[in-house]
């Protein structure tokens, strides 16, 4: 975490927006004369984040000159906030030795964030080159599952024992402050590195000198396991409002921490995949903007096919009824009202549901509960709309027995849209799918094929036919 | 911000989550039976962001009386964890004194919170009955617009001098640990209470007793105005992974800070509107799960009655080719295939140019860029679709015109809807309204209305009629 925060000057965000875009531009000119010693210097007085942001704006070719501009220490800062497709290009740029350079002074928890993305004979070599203490820190991170506590904690904590004194604590965190990753939540483990209790710097320093740290520390500690899930891990954080949680191994050994910061990115990367999969996009862990044509388009290609399908299901039932439609021409007007309709109906209750279940706000209600009330809220607005399309449908084509057909037909799709929609998610859910990924097109496809039957099937029943 | 972290023992997360639910239960259990000793000695243990949790789950009638259960100290807590309609509807059962009792000693920001929420009269009796400092804070807070870093800072925050010694600074964060919200961001003001500079804990902690603040802080600080908006707020700490960012007026004086806390949840209430705007639900500040079933529907409709006009015009451009239809009955069966597809390829340029918007990822490229690659992207999917569906179409109905007509259309409305779906969110953006919210009815419109136009010229055109 940073604590220190410098600009240019005082600037109101508005202005710091427009600062960062000046200072894109102007690196990019610069670079472009091949000043590089003016590149050098605009950059001097500027956010690491946003030096990263900078370079991240060039093109590729300008990245590598860019980022050999800056001093070893401040690259290595600036090379953890760049996105990761960029660190993966820039290392494949590299001298040799460049490379070992940065990696071996990156945190460990950002340096197995980097070997996930590189091919895995670099990442063999690079971690041969490692020194001794880094290698071990980076292959305990990558032993671990993606996504999971394991895979992002930090290694880089202070640890205390309980007989220190307070005086002895403050000391060996001035000692530790400058190569751990948070000072204000200290962890007390045993000889067997078991943790047994957690204080904050808080605790500390408003704590008499003389006393010990097992006087003053809280015994009873929320931690994670290793392999508990990133996003539970970041909820926790949220919900308790912790600047860090401790992580422990399966014999309760403090094996690393997480921090509030990486709590942020990781509730930001689940949002996005919730939105992105709600718009029907598959979502990777780059950035969308710096992917190639190619891949966006496999990335929403398999859901526009499971559309086609579904659509072609349907259409065949809409072709079954030829003889109906070719007497009733009228019919085929109201078909995209209904699967319009019920998709949207269905869409509703799939999102609140699914937001529901993803920030635990559902816990409250048992999923019977919700899916009857997602239902009467179905049948509710399938009322309001199909008395609307009633009397619309007859003043628009004075026939009284298709808009009842109509009406009726919405009354039903709404209440089974909302149905389907509110009970997809719990089932993917307890079949330990992604409802956000999987329930959109179960319900488009159950609303849209069944949607249609039961508007022929009244149409039939209604018109006789 | 809570710093120590007591729970009933180191469970495991998932452990954690039945444990809650046994408390709920329990608790309502015991208060069924009116063992008031009983409940209070169960909540005893609990963390109180959980009991927040189980008095949530309670019956309206049942959560006074678990609320009074509480100590005193411990039920100002809780109440600041609960929902803000729970907080409201035990307000106006609680005694006069009561309410006062909790309303007074509760923090600045999240008294503004709960004003903001209950009936004017009542607030004004309020105020009224505070001591005068937290009725200055409160009042000062509730000067500043919703949504806005004025209304959502604490004015608690540490302020020092420059001249301060190092020593001297830690003796004044001891003695106002317990009224601020962190002691680990510090601020420096000068006599005219302008902001001069900031620094960390961990700076002072790491400095020798005897050097002065002034020597040791960051005089380069970001810092908002009272007017910044909340998100761009929660975005900069986010951004430079800080703990807290410092509130300024307009002469530049500070009045008050935004923790990391804040801002987790405000990113949080952010991406659940992006979620709800997606899937057409209107969203409240509210907890979905508290809400009446008629706010439900209420929520909803607006997006349903979009929907029915545009389908109404959609149905009318139907109902105007009856000629085409009768004639060639085949391509109504495709009608909702082409909807469909443009809808959700519009959809999806949509999701991305939006969540690109909200969090800042699209400044790199302009909106030209965008737009005319999410077109080629439209394109390229198009083409692969429309020769799909061009093959399908003719191995179902044999009918090779009808199919070329299905996929030249496919083609032609994957490009049209890409364009309009990633352009519209930048329009509405430079219109000063939210792209999330405004988008989605109207890229619908375009993509049905133009679609089908398009679809039913081609097809005349091929079929020659």
């Amino acid at each position: 975490m940073t604590e220190s925060n410098y600009q240019l000057s005082s600037l109101p965000t508005y202005a710091r927006k427009e600062l960062r875009e000046l200072v894109r531009s102007q690196l990019k000119a610069l670079l472009e004369q091949a000043d590089f010693k003016g590149a050098k210097a605009i950059l001097q007085p500027v956010q690491e984040a946003d030096i990263a942001e900078a370079i991240e704006g060039l093109p590729e070719t300008m990245q590598v000159i860019a980022f050999r501009l800056l001093a070893k220490d401040e690259a290595i800062a600036v090379y953890e906030y760049l996105d990761s497709s960029v660190q993966q290009s820039l290392c494949e740029k590299f001298k040799r030795q460049e490379v070992i350079d940065i990696v071996d002074k990156m945190s460990p928890d950002d340096r197995a964030k980097l070997f996930d993305e590189l091919p895995a004979v670099l990442v063999r070599r690079l971690l041969g080159e490692l020194s001794p203490t880094e290698r071990e820190a980076t292959a305990q991170l990558l032993g671990y599952e993606a996504s999971t506590a394991g895979r992002i904690m930090t290694p880089e904590y202070i640890s205390l024992k309980e007989s220190f004194t307070v005086t002895q604590a403050l000391d060996r965190i001035r000692s530790l402050a400058k190569t751990t990753e948070t000072i204000y939540s200290l962890y007390v483990t045993d000889a067997a590195r078991s943790l047994t209790g957690i204080l904050s710097l808080r605790d500390l320093v408003t704590s008499p000198l003389d006393k010990t740290v097992g006087e003053i520390m809280t015994r009873e500690v929320i931690s994670v396991q290793t392999g508990t899930d990133q996003e539970e891990v970041a909820r926790l954080i949220q919900r308790y409002d912790f600047l860090a949680v401790p992580v422990v191994d399966r014999e309760q050994r403090l094996v690393g921490i997480i921090t509030v910061d990486d709590a942020i990115d990781i509730l930001e990367q689940e949002a996005a995949k919730d939105i992105y999969a709600l718009g029907g996009v598959q979502s990777g862990g780059d950035n969308y903007f710096q992917t190639d044509l190619i891949t966006v388009a496999r990335k929403r290609v398999v859901w526009l096919f499971v559309l086609l399908l579904t659509n072609t299901v349907t259409g065949s039932i809409i072709r079954a009824q030829e003889d109906l439609l070719q007497q009733v021409v009228a019919l085929a007007a109201f078909i995209p009202l209904l699967t319009g309709t019920g998709g949207n109906v269905g869409a509703q209750s799939s999102t609140v549901v699914i937001r529901g279940l993803n920030t635990d706000e559902i816990t409250a209600m048992g999923p019977m509960k919700i899916i009857v009330r997602e239902g009467m809220a179905g049948a509710l607005l399938g009322a309001i709309l199909g008395t609307v399309a009633t009397a619309w449908a007859y003043v628009l084509q004075g026939n009284l027995a298709v808009a009842i057909a109509v009406g009726l037909s919405l009354l039903a799709i709404a209440m089974l849209a909302s149905i389907a929609g509110s009970a997809l998610p719990f089932l993917f859910r307890s079949l330990g799918l992604d409802p956000a990924l999987m329930s959109a097109p179960f319900i488009t496809t159950a609303v849209d094929v069944l949607g249609v039957l039961i508007y022929f099937s009244l149409a039939r029943l209604i018109l006789q036919i």
